[in-house]
């Protein structure tokens, strides 16, 4: 083994304004420096509970099951429902975009009897129709995204879809990943039973947790599962009694990664949620503004477009592999093309979190101007 | 929010010398604190391309697909039997502690047939009364630990295993948690098909990340199987092709733990595996003498005492949980109790990756007589 062939890490200062990571703030890189204790230290539980606390307060929720999930956010994607499902469990699937795609495919694997709902990418739903789906049969749950990542489109009213989900006796789980810390996300408010995110969107901490919160009517379904979880690493049962008052072990908490979230969290509550969506919202609308400048035309409409994720259309004739080759190799900026459907045809602006600074937008504008210009 | 109420971080200096974590090197410390990067970024590529190269160092072994899971060492364990298993495959789990019963757990959950063999817990099994076991019936796998965390005890034969299930049609899955990077882990030698194991010991690296490596043969199972495999997380079909020439999009990496793995492993590389296993062994047998010297009696025979993780018996009439309070609160020095059946009767000792140091034997052994004399 030649060792020396392996230089010391040097990773090139990204402006990272793609879909995820977003970046990161210095105090959350220093926080991961810190001394590794262990999992079971008294020290260690105590940041476990400030944790939850602060975790709880970014979902606007009292629910005492709100905790990190050790993977990333779609490891959360995975805890939320295959701790609800039980194989022929009926689901019904809301999908406007790869992700909630995704979560059909999940569901099916765990052995659920998956409808779906569907909507054209970018577009959003209406409570209305998805009453109607809700009506097809007995769902045990509905699960749908919040803030497609992979077109940009919020979907609104969800604590009218929640009240029809619950009039008609079906659970709601809601993927929060490119939402959560970037704009609202009220879990109490709206009913949502099971809400899960990602660490490395607008919480602007690195990927590799997923924060995940449970109502007490979706623990009671848990407490009442006929069958066991199917994934021992993500059943909420045991990770509860290490992560409540019993601290069984459970696996080895990824501690360095718990550092990170919390001192991401204690940023989002130094600003103030308020202060921060006002931020999200403001940068996007400079973003768009000079969008607009440079004759680039978002893809979803500004009524439910994202603050915190714009699509825009990749202009005729234009190399949209090149503008973004452009853009890292010249300016350092990372911005990301479409997916699935997509791919090709958009490019996927993020302006999540740390990343969500002025002089970032007046950066993009101006590179995207020039790498524009070069074709 | 009180922002104010969540202070600083500052987690004591703990000299951590329990099953793990282990301490982390300054220098993987510092890696975690480099700025986030994308997980499609070139630069990233690199990385996680040399991250392989290094794991198959430590491996020792040519397999293409050799990958860190993202997830903590549960996850690489999990990671391996559900890419394996399909419902109502016959499998073989040896169980002589803690994490042998944790397989069998995981296996029966994702639908195996699961048959056990057994050893008290702290003794090993003999090659041939594992064949033996394997004539029951044809076993898809036989799963075995090869360092048992919770037992200290250190599984030798492996090639002569690994021969016995192949001529008996069973593929070989090893649990290296506990021993890679710490003492010979030998998968092509040996013949195992499936190796994993975790960051946070012998490599010295935070928790979060599983080391695992499939063998062509091991990949071939994976390529016939009849159904997906229920994990869409730890799919290893859909995994392989984000580390692997294609790239897709699988899930977010996460990339600050890539930078801590590929630090470490760099470690691993500069001081070499024959270098770094002589280490193990020395400080090992320091210990040894001293907790002999203390009147201590080492619960697993020398014959088969891991070099890296050694349980020693509470003497009649000590509180063992005074005994590890007064080293934590005293001396800042963490080692471990007993796990499920050992509970209470033994302490458990690692000196694992950048833990593995004379200085810290000698404060242990120092701090040890002090806690034992104060009762």
């Amino acid at each position: 083994m030649q060792a020396q062939r392996y230089t010391d890490l040097n990773p090139s200062p990204r402006v990272l304004l793609g879909p995820g990571p977003s970046m990161v703030h210095p105090r959350v890189l220093r926080a991961m420096a810190a001394p590794v204790i262990g999992h079971l230290d008294p020290e260690f539980l105590t940041l476990m509970n400030e944790v939850q606390e602060l975790l709880r307060y970014v979902f606007q929720t009292e629910n005492r099951l709100t905790i990190p999930v050790s993977g990333t956010g779609s490891a959360g994607m995975e805890a939320a429902l295959a701790n609800l499902i039980e194989p022929g469990d009926p689901v019904l699937i809301a999908i406007n975009g790869y992700f909630g795609q995704r979560m059909a495919e999940m569901a099916r694997r765990y052995g659920a009897e998956v409808d779906v709902v569907e909507r054209p990418w970018g577009e959003i739903f209406d409570p209305d129709e998805l009453e109607q789906a809700l009506q097809r049969r007995r769902y045990k749950l509905l699960a749908l995204v919040h803030a497609e990542t992979s077109t940009g489109a919020l979907q609104g009213h969800i604590r009218e879809i929640v009240e029809a989900a619950h009039r008609h006796g079906a659970l709601v789980v809601l993927d929060t990943v490119t939402s959560l810390g970037g704009l609202p996300v009220e879990v109490d408010a709206w009913g949502v039973d099971v809400a899960y995110s990602g660490t490395q969107k607008c919480l602007s901490v690195p990927p590799g947790l997923a924060p995940i919160t449970f109502s007490e009517g979706a623990v009671q379904v848990l407490r009442t599962r006929r069958t066991p979880v199917i994934s021992w690493y993500l059943d909420m049962r045991l990770i509860e009694q290490y992560w409540g008052d019993k601290r069984t072990y459970h696996h080895t908490a990824p501690i360095s990664m718990v550092y990170a979230l919390r001192e991401g969290l204690r940023l989002v509550a130094e600003e103030g949620l308020e202060a921060r969506f006002a931020r999200h919202r403001e940068n996007a609308r400079l973003l768009w503004q000079g969008l607009a400048e440079l004759g680039l035309e978002p893809m979803v409409p500004e009524a439910y477009r994202l603050p915190t994720l714009t699509t825009v259309r990749v202009p005729e004739g234009v190399d949209e592999a090149a503008v973004r080759r452009c853009l890292l190799h010249t300016y350092n900026i990372e911005i990301a093309g479409g997916l699935g459907a997509l791919k090709g045809r958009i490019w996927r602006i993020g302006l999540m979190g740390y990343s969500s600074r002025k002089e970032n937008v007046l950066l993009l504008l101006a590179a995207l101007k020039t790498c524009l210009a070069k074709r």
